[in-house]
């Protein structure tokens, strides 16, 4: 198995479609700002073409160094298809703030973004396979791979993992206060930022767990 | 300006791309699901084909009846070629739960989701474009849009909007335990749900907010 890695310093390439044509102040292209936004969050929305159209799911998916992983049924729609490769758009947002500006065209919201556009592949080398089950299940709970039964033969067979390279990438943040016309400072509307945070609460354990049994390492920060 | 309202007890029609291909159990489609899941997010993620290939772009939508509504710059790409209209697929993801099971093939997510198929036109009537430019303040924050300055006419005409019909629309739901496999129970790995919350956080005032401003009665549950 071989993960390609680019140097983590050399910032993605601008592509007619990474950039955009508005508010270029806010879309980046280094490696960093991506990884950390791609890590900060676990679903992602996935869009493709069927029948020429377009579609867009929600799917978990994972980064290994320069490559995301999706997995899903062999039978499911987009992976059926993808045997050759898929191109797709996978795109990942974190909302951080309202913007409520005394005009009503300024209003807008604090977000940091990623879109990747690409063509998925279908994952068939088994210690790859085994790599990216493994960080799919360690992206959105790191430490909880090692502590569940892992598929077997079977379970692997029923399951398409797709790769996406991570080569034609850009962020977009707005991390900004209002931005109101100067002439509209003096309307009385108030004006401010209004957080919005995800919030992880405490682990509910499924009713066949043992009474009193301990939560395991990797989550006792949730208890 | 006419609204077409279909009966609220009929569901929206399935079609091939609204029925899924596992999980059959998971969809929806009657209006009282589909809307609730809409009216509890402001965020959507608005698939389109460019080129031959998927764009997915993160932007704020809002309900208006039988109608979603989206906005943009009259320069931004997708809105530029909706003139005649522009074939989107919106998706609206909601995130409840984690679902740590004791084997990885059983993690799941608890969710609730929202797919809409179809094609979206631009605004041009000027009564149903002030309509759906209060509608798009006032979904996010209900109460708003009459608590700012109005776009005036030069900004309306730099504001694209466009209008997706609820027509071919489905929602997906995921609101379980752990489903593990009956031979795994005995494992002793954990298992459970890990809760999912937005908190939307204590408003902020920008700079200029003379202080003691009071904050306005629709923000206030939030002081």
């Amino acid at each position: 198995m071989d993960i390609a890695q680019t140097s983590p310093a050399a910032d993605y390439p601008a592509t007619a479609r990474t950039t955009p044509t508005r508010h270029l102040e806010r879309a980046h292209y280094d490696r960093a700002t991506v990884h950390a936004i791609l890590d900060a969050d676990f679903v992602c929305h996935m869009g493709f073409v069927a029948d020429g159209l377009p579609v867009v799911l929600p799917t978990l998916y994972a980064r290994v160094g320069e490559r995301l992983y999706i997995h899903g049924s062999t039978g499911s729609r987009p992976l059926r298809s993808a045997t050759d490769g898929l191109d797709v758009c996978l795109t990942v947002t974190l909302l951080d703030e309202l913007v409520l500006a005394r005009s009503a065209v300024h209003h807008s919201v604090n977000y940091r973004s990623v879109v990747v556009h690409g063509r998925a592949t279908r994952v068939t080398d088994e210690a790859e396979l085994t790599l990216a089950l493994d960080a799919l299940v360690d992206h959105a709970v790191p430490g909880r791979a090692a502590d569940c039964r892992p598929a077997d033969a079977k379970e692997r067979a029923k399951t398409a993992v797709l790769r996406l390279d991570l080569a034609e990438v850009s962020a977009k943040v707005r991390a900004q206060g209002v931005g109101d016309e100067p002439e509209d400072m003096d309307l009385a509307h108030w004006a401010g930022l209004i957080p919005l945070d995800r919030v992880i609460g405490t682990p509910v354990p499924d009713p066949a767990v043992p009474e009193g049994t301990a939560l395991p390492g990797y989550l006792r920060h949730l208890g």
